[in-house]
């Protein structure tokens, strides 16, 4: 059997610890290729780029992969590469290591999963990795073998269609890692509080700040997980419908 | 009873003719606070801002609303207002009306939805609107009497946690809209074709393009609704976990 073409690609920025590191995973398993932004997108979500124009250059880096930067949001490197860069479908697409956490209702802002689950629109096995350390320097070695293990079984037993992963690894020791469990997203938020200063002018300015309030103790939620020393996988899909809620809602506008 | 406090934003800026229409109908309603980007946001999806500042100030428009210009995308809008510029949660948050359809794939790049999707996680009840007519000109009178309705059903109705709705507007005339369906999102996406350009130093450049795909001739999914006359309203959920794959999942990682 031919080795599996796999793209990488992650919200950091191409030169990251965290992608670098999943980049030498994957090499292990198939034929890589890297599209990456050329610059930290975090936080930029499903943001694809409309109203300016995109460009992508090939880098000369260590290691047997192809690597390429990209001007735009991760969603636009997936794009980009599926359209104009990969000789082919990939077989599958992987996005991280990022640099933090990406539980809960983090899923909806982070651009490392938003390239997962653009992989997912275009019908393709995707996953997203996080590391619950935010550093630069964060040690992404740890959690090796387990990333290597997810990306095997994963392609051994294919996702349906419409399904990607969000896998959450805890900032522990490999040894301290208890393992790995499935889970759904937690219920979970972000508790606003900007930071306001004032500009020399005098004008007001503000940071984005605030923080993280977990609502949810269920056993099976991804938060409780890492809390506890495992590392999580939730199965995340794009289909939004509140199924549940149709019914009533037909009987408004009946 | 007191009238109800109304947050207005969307994606296409705070002097939209479609914000500005959506304004003047919630002015009917309740007290309105508009809190809108300073500059186009299309395709911005949950985008937040973290890696620079962001400011607002006060402009003076027409009508008994106060409308606050902001610099950040759609769901820093969210955040802002309620954080700095609301007197109190506001009973609703409405966004758009957008400038071009967020039926089906195109919730998750949707800048006007995103911010509607925040206010949900925000425990709020949220709408957004969009008008199928990408026209800046759009005539947006024609659907005034049943996005009036839908507000008003939906503070006489609230929804549970978790549910935000997506309600798209055909391009037709009044008497020509059939009706309002509850839909689910259609299985639909982008198929992308970047177009290539080369600079005047002769580097490439691309800008996104594409064809909109939809598979889904299902009769109650939105895009057939919208092709059969009707205002299509999806529930929309940010609970992302494909709770059906669990068990396959389960069984893979035990």
């Amino acid at each position: 059997m031919s080795k599996p073409l796999i793209l990488v690609t992650n919200d950091d920025g191409i030169t990251a610890p965290g992608i670098r590191k999943l980049i030498s995973i994957v090499n292990q398993i198939g034929d890589v290729i890297v599209v990456a932004p050329n610059s930290p997108q975090s936080g930029k979500g499903h943001a694809i780029t409309i109203n300016s124009t995109l460009s992508f250059e090939e880098l000369n880096l260590d290691g047997p992969q192809k690597d390429f930067s990209c001007s735009g949001t991760p969603v636009d490197c997936v794009k980009m590469a599926l359209d104009k860069i990969l000789p082919r479908k990939p077989d599958l697409v992987v996005s991280g290591i990022n640099h933090g956490a990406n539980s809960s209702i983090n899923v909806i802002y982070s651009g490392t999963m938003s390239a997962a689950v653009e992989a997912g629109v275009e019908g393709l096995q995707a996953i997203g990795f996080s590391l619950s350390d935010l550093k630069w320097e964060a040690d992404f070695d740890q959690a090796e073998d387990f990333i290597k293990d997810i990306i095997l079984k994963t392609l051994e037993n294919p996702m349906p269609k419409g399904v990607v992963l969000n896998v959450n690894i805890p900032k522990l020791n490999k040894e301290e890692i208890k393992g790995i469990k499935v889970c759904k997203q937690a219920n979970a938020k972000w508790e606003e509080s900007f930071d306001e200063r004032t500009n020399p002018h005098g004008r007001k300015y503000y940071w984005l700040s605030g923080y993280f309030n977990n609502m949810d103790e269920s056993e099976d939620a991804d938060e409780t997980a890492l809390t506890n020393g495992y590392i999580s996988i939730v199965p995340v899909k794009f289909d939004l419908t509140a199924y549940e809620y149709m019914n009533e809602l037909n009987s408004i506008y009946k």
